[in-house]
């Protein structure tokens, strides 16, 4: 099975859970997202784009020692959210610890220099290895009349 | 380094790259996505989302034989893309060859039984590995005032 290969460490200012703003659009620090210099051809034609799709893997989610409210039963398959008092299924969560730990944040990019972007949104825990980075499309990854479940007068 | 450890295999009616429509927008077709029975805790409260997030393998990226036109110099940083005749930046593009082969598509769920999830717009191959699925909030996935560099005008 492949492999996952960073691109990068997300270095941010939040050194632990505690730290990190709730989802990006909480955050209005801006941070740096370099790529390692064996990818920056990779990112001509990037400054284009005024929001960029991050993924990248939550690497503390299986090391870390998860509160025992917030893990529940069955191999973590149901989790008590941030957000709610009642266990939900972990797919309908945007909880770190899933089965492949990847995150997906979007952000702002203000500007680029060479292997170097400079952006707005950050939400990862410092030290997260950058896994890939797409344009956000709103054709592509915008839609409408959306329901949201449990998170309804949440957020 | 983390493996990625597919939770199901997606199945759909695209057997080859020219069958996939470009970008799950264009693609109305109801498609099944099944998880794996021993995933299917996970799922809980999952119907009250209309539309979920798809993670998944570009499990033919890097084997099927690239086109020349479409993969250039520098170890595929630079990338033809499929609606421009220019050169662009990997990460400026929504290309299957990427370092991490980590596909990104928003589909509309229409249904749960159990451990299978009726879903409209999908538009990976056929066998694709599936990784992960998240539920679609506007408020976390949705952006305003974007621009889309060099597809402007293109899609």
């Amino acid at each position: 099975m492949t492999k996952l290969k960073p691109i990068w460490i997300i270095y941010t200012p939040y050194k632990k859970d505690g730290d990190v703003p709730y989802q990006s659009c909480k955050s209005k620090d801006v941070d740096e997202i370099e790529v390692s210099k064996e990818y920056e051809e990779g990112l001509k034609d990037i400054e284009g784009f005024s929001h960029l799709i991050i993924l990248y893997e939550f690497h503390k989610s299986v090391k870390r020692s998860v509160k025992k409210e917030h893990y529940l039963e069955s191999q973590g398959l149901l989790v008590k959210p941030y957000l709610d008092d009642t266990p939900r299924g972990l797919f309908a969560t945007r909880s770190p610890n899933r089965p492949n730990p990847i995150g997906l944040t979007i952000v702002e990019l203000l500007e680029r220099k060479r292997n170097v972007l400079k952006v707005r949104g950050v939400d990862m825990l410092d030290g997260t290895p950058l896994l890939d980075i797409k344009p956000y499309v709103p054709k592509f990854d915008q839609r409408d009349n959306v329901r949201i479940g449990w998170l309804e007068g949440k957020i």
